[in-house]
């Protein structure tokens, strides 16, 4: 259950790191928000993320961070912590120390100015080398935030070159025939299978399902949601799974503006009492009234397009 | 009717630019484009913008094209010209022409290495300047395609300094938060108003036009839909706009895939009957087997989801 | 003489395109420049690039400079034309019209978004199509203007596939590791030879040369200077050929100012007599007075540098 | 002599981060680095730079390195460190421990998706925030590393609202026009005067200090020459400045390749007997076989171009 492989399967949330107020570690609401996503049913959980605002964090907290998650998680679901570092001896140091404290796996970005597919395979094996063989990987595609484009032929002889990349964390955009040609390959025994969630906030996910996705990777504020549309897909109830996924669409896709997505999350999970502050460590986006408002106006309008599905209701609209 | 100015609101449609199998340019087609686009109601029409593959026409054909559009307009919705060009006086020569044909006024983009404020507005000075007091412009805001960023701050300056232009294209992503500072400058007086239209395929509309947007200007395959979305708006029928808005989300959505929008828009031009060939001229974008089923899905869910609405009809789904 | 091929070797200039005061066209000041470059001693001059303002110029007007030099030029060194366009269409057209009149080659560099290997294959692959059998081909690598990054494993793998391509432009940098990597793949007998001028100015010539490069193609305003080099560079002449570089390096790296190494050439240019006018069609550089007699400055010290070494005079200090 | 402050003139170099063969920290190698710099007159040291690598440290590894050099160094120089990083509350403990410790001051370069000046006004604004009124700041001005983009404009604007950035760092390019605007400002007392070192290798040098920089910070392997050209030029001998700059600007120039500078440097460096490894931290840059003869000949003709000027020699050229 805890384990990650080239068949993993079904919705991976990216956790938030939540603070304080005064932008200390709140690690109250650090379990809350682990208690929340088993609750929502999430297949999996992914932290120090981009989304997790990995970069700000000092070494030590991020340590303290994954003990603290992998105490309350218990193995329950797998986690996968985001490594990427400008240095891959601190790339190594934290991934190592993950695991061996029950971590089911390490997600890497590229990182830096890799422009070519040579310059990105020499980064890859590099990474690879550092974190030896008994640490499953996840790598990262998200060239909008990294500026590091994988094509297709390079993740195909990525995927054949090192067996301990288990999972593609897809995120290009426009992507949709990339994972096509992934699932090409395979299907044409050219190497072997990999799992592929995607990210990008869920923002294509009926298409990239229907195009061979193993289901996402994301931080959406209803991951409840996101395990049911994925649940009912692999059910084949795909028409269903659809009508519930475009209900969620609007919210969808207004999280999904780069940078401020981190903001209308938190303040989301906020608003639905799971975490105490919605504050994100400086530099970092906020929200002002009418950014809030905005956000409650779309929550509103989701609550009754839900109730017209008779879809099951979120677990939570705001904090009781 | 057919002039340009700050007051300007509604749906301005970006034009494809209709070329036969073989490349050439198709007349007849650009005919028919233009009586659908009349027809679904917009209130202006802009061709040669990114989305019209601009760059990729001669200066010739450009012009013909310009003529052919205006004569079959005859005058009953502006025509705005992209004249956006590497050098000032190839832009200078297709503004004089067009206007002189009877369009409304041009738009012109950041064009070339331009990174910070005092750049962009010298480079702005420069196409006023070469333009003249006589022509009324449109500035487009795309950083996501042209990397030159316009700031809130250096747009208050540009268009107080700057008045021939009388409208802002915006696109910029995330850009919600910069209508409002833009609607903010005007309300506190600090100088005149411009007409803002939004681009971005649509994506947020209904935020925009929140925000104080005047309307938008992009090249969605449903132009009357968007028509409609607007006139409920500014009808005071804000749900029953949001209603129909997240109806056509989905494939709103679908069509904002930077540099595969232009294949699907052409594609559905061409499966709604009104273009002959949904060809893109070299290098672009196509689409193959499954993208098209996977539009060809979304077009039918479309169709429920309007049925459900009881919502005007398309005017056509497909060619008939 | 005025072939292109694998084995070419010498300077070739790459050549301004000189302007009215008012921004026409100079006919007299291109057949005088023209004049000069042959008297200068190169051994081949590569008109519209991106030095020569290409973009700025109205396909007209392009094909009446393609003509003009051609028919100055008389066949005595051979010309190549750049045809780099967004639209492969605009790009044939002016590459078959100007090898009908006589030119010898063509050179094509990156354009648009291409990030991957495979996008630029892609790319590379239309070009060629395009392009026919019978244009021998300069591939232009210059990622600082273009954002398009040729890696050396992807250069072997377009120089096996498409035996069009004859010669690279390489201006990648740092970039000298890359020619190595080139040369290597040659002396492996991996594919066949292709010839290699360097660019940037010149900034790195003799590390280049060492290396494998089989000379330069730039616009250095002082031509007979790095004709010189080279030619004693392939003499044997190795020391006395640094020497002679390291005179006017000065004034190489001077020059080497992205954007601005346009004015500053066309000001020495200028200065020596040769074009009537240093004007660059807008939006382009200009000098200031500080920057002229900063040029001024370095001008003079090249004077005494050369003097000092007993080398051969410039042809011209400045115009008499 | 230890202090940071407007006026500050002369050459600071950017010292080297050195690791052992097993890419730990090397202390020996450090107090000799630091030695090295003392002896060659440099009037200041700035550690931890992006020449540094200090991304690739641990933040216990930073502060343990600026300890050590604020103790070998005694407040004979100041001794600047660099601060940078993706959260305020990270640099803010590194500068306030560095201050404590006896550092002048701290520099800080722009970072994240910073486009418009007020995007960067607002995070230059933060970190003033966040480090307090008691540290000097060096303001780093680094865009082709960063994609931060200060204008002239804003700089002005930045020096007069913030009196705690004391100094520039200036490495844009091409930024000789930047450092004449910038002055002008200050001659027309539009506002208090700020310290202009310049960076990038030092590479327009001459032309910097003509235009009214107050001297170079620069990692360039042979510190001792700068700090002599800059001598000169501030005693009066401008021409016999130059001559000295121009016998090293081979070197200058060659080292100036973004990315594999630092290996050259620590290379040299290694071989002038100062630091015990050459190793940068992974992933980095490192020199093969040609990289190294290819160096060795810019030095063995280096040593010639000197002794032909009777300057002073270089304190070592190889260990010995």
């Amino acid at each position: 259950m805890t384990s990650l492989d080239p068949g993993t399967r079904g919705f991976y949330v990216i956790a938030a790191t939540p603070f304080a107020d005064d932008g200390g570690m709140d690690w109250a609401s650090t379990d809350r928000l682990m208690d929340f996503y088993l609750e929502a049913g999430v297949d999996g959980i992914t932290i120090l993320g981009i989304m997790g605002e990995a970069p700000k964090l000092a070494p030590e907290e991020a340590a303290q961070f994954v003990e603290r998650v992998l105490a309350r998680v218990r193995g329950r679901v797998p986690v996968v912590v985001g490594v990427t570092s400008t240095g891959f001896r601190l790339m190594g140091e934290l991934a190592r120390r993950s695991v061996d404290q029950g971590a089911a796996g390490v997600m890497v970005a590229g990182n830096g100015p890799l422009r070519t597919d040579e310059q990105i395979r020499r980064y890859v094996a590099g990474v690879v080398e550092e974190l030896g063989p008994g640490i499953p990987i996840v790598l990262q595609d998200y060239p909008q935030s990294t500026n590091v484009h994988f094509s297709p032929e390079l993740l195909n002889r990525l995927f054949a070159e090192f067996p301990g990349i288990v999972m593609l964390k897809h995120e290009d955009a426009p992507g949709l025939r990339k994972i096509s040609l992934l699932r090409d390959a395979e299907a044409a025994h050219q190497r072997r299978r990999v799992s592929i969630l995607v990210g990008n906030g869920g923002l294509h996910l009926m298409q990239e399902l229907a195009r061979g996705a193993d289901g996402a990777m994301t931080g959406f504020a209803f991951p409840e949601a996101l395990v049911e549309v994925i649940r009912r897909w692999f059910a084949g109830e795909r028409e269903s799974a659809e009508d519930l996924y475009d209900a969620y669409l609007p919210l969808i896709r207004h999280e999904n503006q780069l940078g401020l997505g981190l903001a209308l999350r938190k303040e989301t999970l906020h608003h639905r009492g799971i975490i105490a502050s919605p504050r994100a460590r400086a530099p970092g986006p906020s929200l002002d009234a009418r950014d809030r408002e905005e956000l409650a106006h779309l929550l509103r309008r989701l609550e009754r397009a839900v109730e017209r599905l008779s879809a099951p209701a979120p677990l939570r609209m705001a904090g009781e």
